[in-house]
């Protein structure tokens, strides 16, 4: 019998313990990052920077509103959970440290699940060279909860706010959008399809990328050492958490400005836009109001466009205005439609 | 008709929307530490900590496990949030600087309730001088989860960790132990009282302190304080969240050593010890395994007993030994038994 058929006992929480659990899972953790004095094991971390800025982050992740475990790999949650910090402080144009951890769990769950998301958590924190430096761990009546923050550093004259925008820059977005909400959308439809018949495989051919997008978000890393190596540092920069239209507005609001976007220039890769037709879905508003893209949204200087423009993997989508003319969308008819962020509101999720 | 009387409109959360709701529970922060560059407001917070080590500690309280609801009221479930994080930096001999808030919250729950929590959790951080610097609000299927994570601040020389104890030092513990447990049990048993007949008015004539310390704990600022005013600084520290006996297991073992506790010094208040009485338990049981007392044990070189011994807010209750000698109580009558640590645990809660 393979190891695919193998019943292996599970461990419940109960058992091992909230100390047990905890020494459990931090046993291994290796600190690479000189400024991490002192991590786990102790009331608190112990964290140097000589003249450098530290940044800080906090997200929560809660059970069926944004992730649901019934198609969401144990694995990719705990990599997500760590993906969406990181972000954070990219898109401030700094380099993620140290994370804290604490999860609340049901004792329902068992200690190999608890050690599935903390794989997941691990691999992220290895990918980016991050130091697990503490958390905490509840028990929760129902659900399960996940709190990350994250530290990280930035020279002074590195940092980029939300808030430094100017009339006239070039508005840029990485990567592509849209695809983790399709890839939302195929596995909220697959779950119905498998409780009107669990013997129904799920038919994913060709849309591997969307789910990817969906499950195992990566931080754009990438983007943020082009940045140094370019010696390009943007106006203003957010990450796309909410959706596209929902960051310009942000970005736009905070540095005092209004923003015109081109539809024609929104990044939006094939399967997408197919899928997007698939569920009678705009691919444009899929692109706006997707969210969960994880990619940057910044802004730069009309003078940096030489810097930027051979790099296939950024777009440029529009540009700032002055706050009078508000935030536009110019269609691919040329008509011209005021902007609408009808962003992932915590409250309201997509049921 | 009083406002006591008055049917006040309750705002609910779907109204006012994620965005909504952490514009307005951040529009009246103020930042008083000159190590906040930037708070509230972009992709994470900015710090600047010239040459002094960065503290960091992090807690995650549940509904139902840590708190219920039916009796903590709202505001002191967001002051006690804040204060047993504040705790873990005392803990370290350093001072809380900034704290981010992260929330999740049934759509159930109004504005006007998380306004509570809120107002208990400025009010802590500014007893404290602490920036609220950042957060998360979340939308939960079930109950409410709190998650804090504290940064802090301490010259290198000062920081006290867990593993610093030697074979002689003086074991200190502050205040008093038991009351917190006490408290809880008291309001366990009106919860009780309650439930069978709601016209029953509460007594807890006389039990004020023990309420007190169960809902609204006071980190030991004081303390620290008088080790800087009199230039004391422990070999090792911890604070008190578990009961004191699985506090000295951490501090014996992080440092390689035993401990003898003696039970007649373990400063216990006498409605403390009457409360326990009526409840047929041991006091010295409450005051060993309550835990949520969030006073701080602490170990201190014999050398420094004449600093301390005039006060009479540190009771000194045993002292470090060799490993081998294990971990031992020695009872009012001089009789040696094995200290216990049946600590408070986050997965097998009293129910």
């Amino acid at each position: 019998m393979g190891e695919h058929f193998e019943q292996r006992k599970l461990t419940p929480l109960t058992e091992i313990g909230e100390f047990g659990l905890i020494d459990h899972l931090t046993k291994n953790i290796v600190l690479v990052n000189p400024e991490t004095r002192y991590g786990v094991g102790d009331d608190a971390a112990v964290l140097q920077y000589g003249e450098k800025l530290m940044l800080v982050s906090t997200d929560i992740l809660t059970e069926g509103i944004h992730f649901d475990l019934t198609y969401f790999p144990l694995q990719h949650l705990g990599y997500k959970a760590i993906a969406v910090n990181l972000s954070d402080i990219y898109a401030m144009n700094g380099t993620p440290k140290q994370v804290t951890v604490s999860l609340a769990v049901s004792s329902k769950f068992s200690l190999e699940a608890i050690e599935k998301i903390y794989s997941g958590i691990h691999r992220a924190c290895a990918n980016f060279n991050v130091d697990i430096i503490g958390g905490d761990t509840a028990s929760s009546n129902a659900g399960l909860f996940l709190s990350v923050t994250v530290l990280g550093s930035a020279d002074p004259e590195d940092v980029v706010y939300r808030h430094g925008a100017n009339e006239k820059d070039l508005i840029c977005v990485t990567g592509d959008l849209g695809a983790a909400f399709m890839g939302l959308l195929l596995l909220e439809r697959e779950k119905t399809v498998f409780k009107a018949d669990p013997n129904m495989q799920p038919d994913f051919a060709g849309k591997d990328f969307l789910l990817e997008k969906q499950l195992k978000p990566e931080p754009r890393k990438d983007i943020i050492d082009l940045f140094r190596e370019k010696k390009i540092k943007p106006t203003a920069m957010i990450d796309i958490s909410d959706g596209l239209a929902s960051e310009v507005f942000h970005l736009g609001k905070r540095s005092g400005l209004g923003a015109t976007i081109y539809e024609e220039k929104l990044p939006i890769f094939q399967t997408t836009f197919d899928t997007a037709r698939e569920f009678s879905i705009d691919p444009t508003t899929a692109a706006l109001n997707g969210g969960e893209d994880y990619e940057l949204l910044f802004t730069i200087t009309q003078h940096d466009y030489e810097k930027i423009k051979t790099f296939s993997d950024i777009s440029i989508i529009g540009h700032m205005v002055e706050a009078s003319y508000g935030f536009q969308l110019i269609s691919k008819n040329g008509v011209q439609t005021p902007l609408k962020a009808q962003g992932w509101d915590a409250f309201n999720t997509i049921k």
